[in-house]
């Protein structure tokens, strides 16, 4: 058996995942944290962790490389006890495609005004509404990373007009690029349907709130503007939404993520019409391609390779 | 004021496409018919038509072009004594390119679920459903003109497999193309998701019936077939789809079109959860992009150059 075994500590669908990295490691120690006891965390070298229990990780002694079991990682920074060790967050092909699914998903009922026909057809009335074209629509997307640039090469050819905002200044074909605090406000302005794919950060916190949800385009073609965040909950204020939909200020809402998951039954988000809700689900790492990414750069990482992915942590993404 | 008038019947806002009209061609006789009394129906050179007045065209003695005000001329042609004149279809980037939203929207809703989380949300219920990604999933498209093809263009980035059929043989990278009946069963067992844009003609009059559905794939990723029908009302049977529905033959469905429209209320397609019902609006025609494309196909044939998108009128389309 190698010396060097996995601590699991796993939120969701942990037995699955803990089978999934047992045939891959069949030699190995595998450690599902939580779900069996254990009390020696030493010859442990690597972490595999969704919010996992904060101080875990520097009870492990052998420790040497972290694992986040998504593409953001505010919950591995977030331990206070955290060791100073590398820590890879997951990035593969699938979880890319299904944030773009969801994100197209979204714009397009928002366009399409898909809530009010399945109201319509539930009062089996036949009545055609008036909708924009995409040519028409200027959709902007916060956060141009992975995800945010993968969701722009579906939108474009769907004849979006396209807008990016990030910190750094990128260049993507097609699409009006801004970045920074200086130009945030310009990208609001000319942003029909706002897309937040931003990781969550101290900056990020709270960013998306009613100061920001006034300053995008009032005078667009879906008659108001519409917020669509898929990026991490505490970037949202949930009251303000709220009262922005309350009084007009947008339009349309779809939200994955909340402020506290899982979103309480009493949330007003749940009952409006135009406000979309799924529980967190736009992109979920499946159990082999997670097994699959940690393999690869465990076996980098032993044959002297660079690891990929290794998040900058004062950044925090 | 130029000789060569116009006469419009159309169905759908037809004061509004009538002025659009007016605009462009201020110096002729616009004639709105059904809007307006007229029985001198001399001098007008074209008929623009949506669902016309069956028999209203051989009463025009100086007819030289009709133009439909769709992609479809079944209306059209359905008039047994229509004039032996060019009949010309409407084709713009527009109508093309809703058509793609409006399938790619229905392809996201049963790929992801939608109608089942809208469900859960309005029991106010935070709860994951697996649901597989677009990769694992195979759309087959009837019909690769240039509505099929352009849906193709969207699909393909999102990381569908594709499949198409056509009467004909077509060649398109990254989609495995079938034609002709002889390949229709292998293209239909090997698609999950079956989206329709063929025109209405005598051979696809209830081609979209239990036989058919009967042969799509059974195994695939979603757990049975989803059909998606924007084409025409007449190529489906409704109660088959209705009856493949209850028997589980059909797992989800999106109808833009019926074989009789308005929709009844008392039709039983309205009620099921994961069947989505739309009135006839996937791709309609824009007043003025409709306006501007007669209005360009009349310059070419003034000026003596060939009229574009002309109908051959015994294939159908």
């Amino acid at each position: 058996m190698s010396s060097k075994g996995l601590l699991l500590n796993i939120r969701l669908d942990a037995e699955r995942k803990a089978e999934a990295f047992r045939s891959l490691f069949p030699d190995r120690r595998i450690v599902n944290y939580g779900h069996e006891d254990v009390d020696d965390l030493a010859g442990l070298t690597y972490a595999v962790v969704w919010s996992h229990e904060h101080g875990l990780l520097a009870r492990m002694p052998d420790l040497e490389v972290i694992f986040s079991l998504g593409a953001g990682v505010d919950h591995v920074l977030s331990d206070p006890n955290l060791p100073d060790v590398p820590l890879v967050r997951f990035v593969d092909a699938n979880l890319t495609g299904r944030m773009v699914e969801w994100v197209t998903l979204q714009v397009l009922i928002h366009l399409r005004r898909q809530r009010e026909y399945d109201t319509l057809q539930r009062k089996r009335e036949w009545h055609e509404l008036d909708a924009p074209a995409a040519h028409e629509v200027r959709v902007g997307i916060m956060g141009l990373g992975e995800l945010g640039t993968a969701c722009l090469e579906v939108l474009k050819p769907l004849g979006f007009q396209l807008n990016g905002w990030s910190r750094s200044r990128k260049t993507i074909a097609g699409v009006t690029c801004f970045s920074g605090d200086s130009e945030l406000d310009s990208f609001l302005g000319s942003t029909d349907i706002l897309v937040s794919l931003l990781p969550y950060t101290a900056e990020t916190h709270g960013i998306l709130n009613r100061s920001l949800f006034e300053k995008l385009a009032k005078d667009g073609a879906l008659g108001g503007p519409v917020v669509i965040n898929a990026g991490r909950g505490k970037s949202q204020v949930d009251t303000d939404i709220v009262s922005c939909l309350e009084d007009g200020t947008l339009t349309g809402v779809s939200l994955d993520v909340f402020e506290n998951e899982p979103l309480a039954a009493s949330s007003p988000l749940w009952g409006f019409e135009n406000v979309i809700v799924t529980p967190h689900m736009a992109a979920v790492s499946e159990a082999n391609a997670l097994s699959n990414h940690v393999a690869n750069q465990i076996r980098r990482y032993e044959a002297g390779e660079e690891l990929e992915h290794v998040v900058e942590k004062t950044r925090g993404y």
